[in-house]
């Protein structure tokens, strides 16, 4: 029998999903599971992008552009401006999902044996677009006392070798909904400058921002060749299975290498371009109603957190996560004891445990991540069950 | 200014595709290009998915499960079994066309530095494929005498050294159109158990077999664990922007690693799933019709083909592609010509190159592709130019 690959062994299975099988199995007990464990918001995809779809006329639905329809990005670069970040339909690349950005700008810009800097804890798929371009991940370690600000830049400074070729950041944060401010942003912008290295900035959030305003890495001058923005439209509309994103810089080169890597996969989905290029009619303060839903949610989620014994939760500025310290021994134990062995009043809550947001072995064991992701009356419920689960919980400390 | 990767150097721009700006320029000019440069099929996709994803009442387009809705995957095992292959839905992963498969597969199988044996003339975007795994690819040089026929297996079996992993065949054959025999396929089957290799199945094109049956190699006994097919409905439907695909395979060590690649990019579209399932109520006789259309275009594009002066073009067993041989010096400066400098009656014709079929350098220089993707009428038109061509051509040999 012929082997599978050592990428393919080395591949990490997904953290957030591995409890899957506990949720299931405790559903079919009866009970009842808050998911609070993924990114997958329960807003309505806005009718207009339904409507675009099923308005269509489309005959054959043929191959688009590699680079996706130029109807679309001449749209978007309007999109763009209005967030301030000033690029031509030519610097932007749309892709299958965020996913593709990211996995297009490693392969293009990164070699096998090839090391990216990234402040964990990190979104855990990084790992796996790292192993499938043969990269190499190193974590520089932010701390939850800072509620996850940018670890100071001599820590960054350290871990550059001569195979450093990137640093990664997301902004606002997934898992820490961490917002950068202007000055972390300048101080990547000069050491990336300094030592001639991309910053590639994860942008998937960029709509909720609670803090402040969010200044894309495209908003910065004199770096244009180091900057790389990997975005989406999976949270920005609620549309994650639709699978539509885009790569955009201003560093030709990076554009035609990543147009060769486009071209072989043919093109990204058709009815996702036409939902995607419908939501930009969207009115304009069709985020403030949004944004002021998961306002709301982080208000009630960090409150209730913050009065339990023992835990810390510091107020995200963005995206719609929060990372909490538990006073637990170990995140992966207590994760799956709250969906195998606990319930209260016949409901669980189901989180990510932290470690798999973590590159360095042994951190994490006492955080997890909480996706605000549910209506205020049920995240108050799995409130709730947490608050009591921690009261009961063998491993407490 | 930082460098690009040396894969994103490495990547070969679509060899289709390069011709595009001489075609754009053409039609500029009031010139009628007839495309036959690429697999782009002209058959209206079925209502039947269209209307499925009109009548969808999604509220949230959210992310399905890695591996593809269960409801499909289930629902594709009957339409395997109605071609002969015997698969559970645990077997089938989704993927984001069948591009994803082939990169799904090699990433899975296949480490940096591995090699994998592809006849050639072989789809061009496998190139890209390996690169991006960091595999080379290891030519067996086809014949247009045998119609491209399996290259005799001891051709095979001197290119087979420690770092041969697999045997990638595109089953009928894009370029050329091949459709490899029972004896064939049972000749691969024995050597890839022989030395422990991979069998890679491309059958995109399964449904379009006029000389005989397709055999997918997953019917085949007595090597479950080397054979790996990948599918898509992009041809079989007409479908091609969908973007839906599927590794199929009963290994399951490969499928666990491939599952792990599929959770990093956390789903396949959902809008191409919903239209991919609603495919499989169509009609028994849905592709009568298609396999009708397509023989009446390939009876006349080989007839019209062989009668020119100096054109030799086997006929071709399957897929909608035919390989010809021209009289010419040089197939890339004889497509480009026929863009810049030819007309006839104001219509042209784009033809693809085989240099870029082939691994070899220098192979292909007097063979094009065509892509018996127009109906008839505009193919005939398209061969008319074609013979005018080849009689002013300044590079006639």
């Amino acid at each position: 029998m012929p082997q599978i690959s050592e990428r393919g062994f080395a591949m990490p299975a997904s953290p957030i999903r591995k409890l899957v099988p506990f949720a299931e199995a405790a559903k079919k007990r009866g009970t009842r599971v808050f998911h609070l464990n993924i990114g997958q918001p329960d807003i309505a995809t806005p009718q207009i992008m339904m409507d675009a779809i099923r308005n269509s006329d489309i005959k054959v639905v043929e191959y688009s552009h590699s680079a996706g329809n130029e109807s679309y990005r001449r749209k978007l670069t309007g999109y763009y401006k209005s967030v301030g970040v000033d690029v031509t339909h030519n610097q932007i690349i749309i892709t299958t999902g965020g996913s593709e950005a990211i996995l297009f700008g490693f392969m293009a810009c990164l070699d096998p044996g090839d090391e990216v800097i990234i402040p964990e804890p990190f979104y855990a798929n990084y790992n796996g677009f790292a192993i499938s371009a043969g990269v190499k991940v190193v974590p520089v370690t932010s701390s939850i006392e800072t509620g996850y600000g940018l670890p100071p830049i001599q820590d960054f400074e350290k871990l550059i070798t001569e195979r450093t070729k990137a640093i990664v950041i997301c902004n606002p944060n997934n898992p820490t909904g961490y917002l950068y401010s202007r000055k972390e942003l300048e101080l990547l912008k000069e050491i990336v400058v300094k030592h001639n290295l991309y910053l590639f900035s994860d942008e998937a959030y960029r709509e909720f921002c609670y803090t402040g305003e969010l200044l894309s890495v495209l908003q910065m001058e004199g770096a244009d060749e180091n900057l790389v923005v990997m975005d989406t439209i999976s949270k920005r509309y609620s549309a994650c299975g639709a699978r539509l994103g885009a790569l955009v810089t201003k560093n030709q080169s990076v554009l035609d290498a990543v147009m060769k890597f486009a071209q072989a996969r043919l093109s990204p989905p058709t009815f996702a371009q036409i939902a995607g290029e419908a939501a930009l009619d969207l009115p304009a303060d069709y985020f403030t109603e949004t944004k002021a839903e998961y306002l709301r949610r982080r208000d009630l989620l960090v409150s209730r957190l913050n009065k339990m014994e023992g835990v810390f939760c510091p107020n995200p500025g963005g995206a719609f996560y929060a990372m909490a310290k538990l006073p637990i021994d170990d995140s992966d134990a207590f994760c799956q004891w709250l969906l195998e062995e606990f319930e209260f009043n016949g409901q669980t809550v189901m989180l990510a445990p932290a470690t798999g947001f973590y590159g360095t072995p042994g951190l994490g064991k006492q955080e997890v991540r909480l996706a605000y992701v549910l209506n205020v009356e049920a995240l108050d419920a799995a409130m709730n069950c947490l608050e009591q689960a921690l009261k009961v919980y063998p491993g407490r400390q």
